[in-house]
């Protein structure tokens, strides 16, 4: 493999105590890392201390595949959770969707333009509605449809179409089906979803007529990480549109949806980057 | 009466029918009327028309002790609920307050510099805390200590001390007593209250602490009517603020203070300028 | 022609003057016009009355092409501008575009949405680049080379095929040609630009980098008609997003890309609906 | 004096080189620095660190009185300008106006609730408006009249005043006269302006009549340090309001104005808590 312009980030957590930051920095300075960002969070309330720390490969002491083992002392010291990725590595997405298009639409394309460090090889959907724009695309349409009854064995086809695959992220472009725990604890920490409200005003179903019945001035799209627990998940990013009196339910799934697509496409891109931690039911985005 | 540079404002609402503006706007043209401005609202779900229309005293030719009757026919013939203000009223404002100041601090300040069409002749708070604050700002404060056993009978006594002041508007301004029903009827459509959270997100106590556990990226603050139901009540005006893991519960606070004083003194503005129609439990903001 | 769920658009501007409401929605009235939308505004400061009415057609008793002459003694009296319109009329755009795919990509993808009530039959272009993807959307695609000695020429070119094809509307879509004045006066008030900075802040060329330079803490985008002068026409949308320090001007460039299309296409979709109008160098936008 | 609840500040900037933040890093941990918050930032273009860190001082081993001794050898080593902070430190802000008073009347606000770690001991006007505002809060007010020919003089009379009272920081609060480049070199990087307009647009005078007259949909206000050339100085902090051909220019002026004192406010904030480096004409806020 060639290093060259490629990165190495190196995402870790642990509880919070003196000489941390020193000796991450001291192993990177003595290797001969060149580092290009860094940054670090103390939540001070939980007493967890959080870094990402960024350098290049061209040039460091340890070959790529020895880094986890060099880093592991320091690591086990420190009683830190760690992980390490490369610049390099193409992660394989699979958009899950149903009939509603338009954050499919933006990721396929931000995929094709090459702002994703990504490919998207499939999507996958509860409707047969959206094939001719996937394959149009390049990726593959795979269909399942989805009954009470068939749900269960319908999610364990899915798990094995992504498996075949090797999907390193699923992405919930608008996808109307709830997923089993059992199939989120498949993917701990890579179902990245868009609610269409700004979580946690109008969690459930329909949020948009909610946001209308209640009369509020502003609107909003949550991007977060799918957990057991519907609409909970630990939140990657928000934005919000005003709406006066003069939009209809209409007018605000309109205005919604340009929300939900980039608001979608920042957590997608944040998550590629490994710009994010998770800890407990929250997330510490280095931006 | 001098009428000159005076305005009159009609805000009125009916059920959805044709001939509505044509009816109004020949009443004002038939009168020389001079609309300096006028908007329309129609919620095409609920069926229902909404005006605002505003036009110089000057010139036309209903006096304006004469105006209300002059319109009655045109109201009765629609079934329109109908309120006529008159730009050169005076309201007359009470500030309720707790301990914490900066919104009191800010509706202060601005009337003193003349920003609102109101007085500000007293303070009520059922803390001793802020006399000196409102005193040196020529406000009376009014001091009433709330127990539990003594609420209703305190609440009887703002209430006399309010109607002696001829008080037009109340501005609860971070007041942390909750309103018994009876007081709220008193006031129907006439309290303000500032909301420290994003409503419907995080009603009730320590909205922060709720934003903070919740790890929500962005903030708000709600400016509503106070109805019997507790954060319920017609939106008035809504703000946001981006917040990141960075921000501390201190640092929501510290941000939260700069939202809640803006967004308040919006609400009353809008109020005092009588650009509001309330309408089942939502807010027409003629802005 | 069917009627059924139709409705018309009357855009109009003119002195301010008495009478004009009363008589705009008296003519309505008269005809058993249903309104469904009705927003006026004065410029005091200009003198210059401005409004937009939408009725439905079906149960209008004045056929839809009688209308133009049966308002005409209305406009006539009171020196007015129109424009009439109707809502089942299907706008023909064109899109310019060069290399950067992101709005193209955007507008194609809401076309066949359904977002716009519009077809997108061509792309533009003065490179070859973008070619697979317009036609990948069922657009045909035109490439035109452009140098100094073939910019007339080519232009010429450009407004034969626009016209051949029937075009209303053109949309700039990051296309980084300047149209030559001849051009921008055959489609007044029907050239939709979006501008990459929040003008008039860095207008020209590169507004990331002078942006980033400037150190400023919010970029943003612009959409605006193209008159004669570069960069100065009517503005019809912007918005913006935060930066910081830790934006490179790479990054700056990113988050600049979504606002860039989404103002595009809100600017788009409100020159389709009609809620435009253009008077002196500003725009009323009637939401 | 007293350690405890005490932080020690260091703010530094150097040209990029290994080996920096573990040298840093490392000099708290040998002297057992309890870090509460650390960030830094690489400028890759121009090839400068820069770092802010913050740690407690009960518990090092280093004397307050000695750590920019101790810290001296690392600091030549890399190159580092640097400054040293105390959070007990409280500064001595002075408050200039001119005839408006909504950022004085909300900066006295706030050091009177104990927002600032600051004193606000004096205002200086051009104007004997604002006296009696100022004297209530117990700020003593000095009215130097300024006219061309008196204006070095006053000017001098002025500095001398900000030097019997210590004066660390200069806000202008709508302080619409322009300093020369002689009391602007006395204060290096330590007068904070307000301008009231989204620069660099409407830089200069009468940004909101600019605004207007350019139809923009977005309105905005710039805290920026006072450098030599106008309205050109490193922008700390700016923030933006959507508005629309409803606002006139008084509206523009009356949304201006808050943006203005929370944009202001926060500026001041920031560099009272040390949060500011300024390198070339730009800032990083590590917020």
């Amino acid at each position: 493999m060639n290093d060259k312009g490629v990165t190495a980030v190196l995402l870790l957590s642990c509880p919070d105590q003196k000489g941390l930051v020193a000796s991450v920095s001291d192993f990177l300075y003595r290797n001969d890392g060149n580092i290009i960002h860094a940054d670090q969070h103390t939540d001070a309330e939980e007493g967890i201390f959080l870094q990402r720390v960024e350098w290049e490969l061209a040039g460091f002491r340890v070959p790529r595949e020895e880094i986890n083992e060099a880093f592991r002392p320091i690591a086990e010291r420190f009683g830190m959770t760690w992980r390490l990725h490369f610049s390099d590595y193409l992660a394989r997405i699979a958009v899950l969707v149903s009939k509603q298009a338009h954050c499919m639409y933006d990721l396929l394309a931000r995929q094709r333009m090459g702002e994703f460090r990504a490919e998207i090889p499939l999507v996958v959907s509860n409707h047969p509605d959206l094939r001719s724009v996937a394959e149009g695309f390049g990726a593959a349409y795979h269909h399942f449809t989805i009954t009470r009854e068939t749900k269960a064995a319908q999610e364990q086809a899915i798990i094995e179409t992504l498996e075949a695959q090797r999907i390193d992220v699923i992405v919930l472009a608008r996808y109307m089906q709830i997923l089993s725990d059992g199939f989120v604890a498949h993917y701990p920490g890579r179902i990245i979803n868009i609610h269409h409200s700004f979580l946690p005003a109008f969690a459930g179903a329909r949020p948009y007529h909610q946001a209308y019945e209640r009369g509020v001035k502003v609107i909003g799209a949550t991007a977060h990480y799918v957990t057991a627990e519907l609409d909970q998940g630990p939140i990657i990013d928000q934005d919000v549109v005003r709406v006066s009196h003069r939009d209809s339910v209409a007018d605000m799934v309109r205005k919604g949806r340009d929300l939900e697509k980039v608001v979608l496409a920042r957590a997608v891109d944040l998550h590629l980057r490994n710009r994010i931690i998770v800890y407990g039911n929250r997330t510490v985005v280095f931006d």
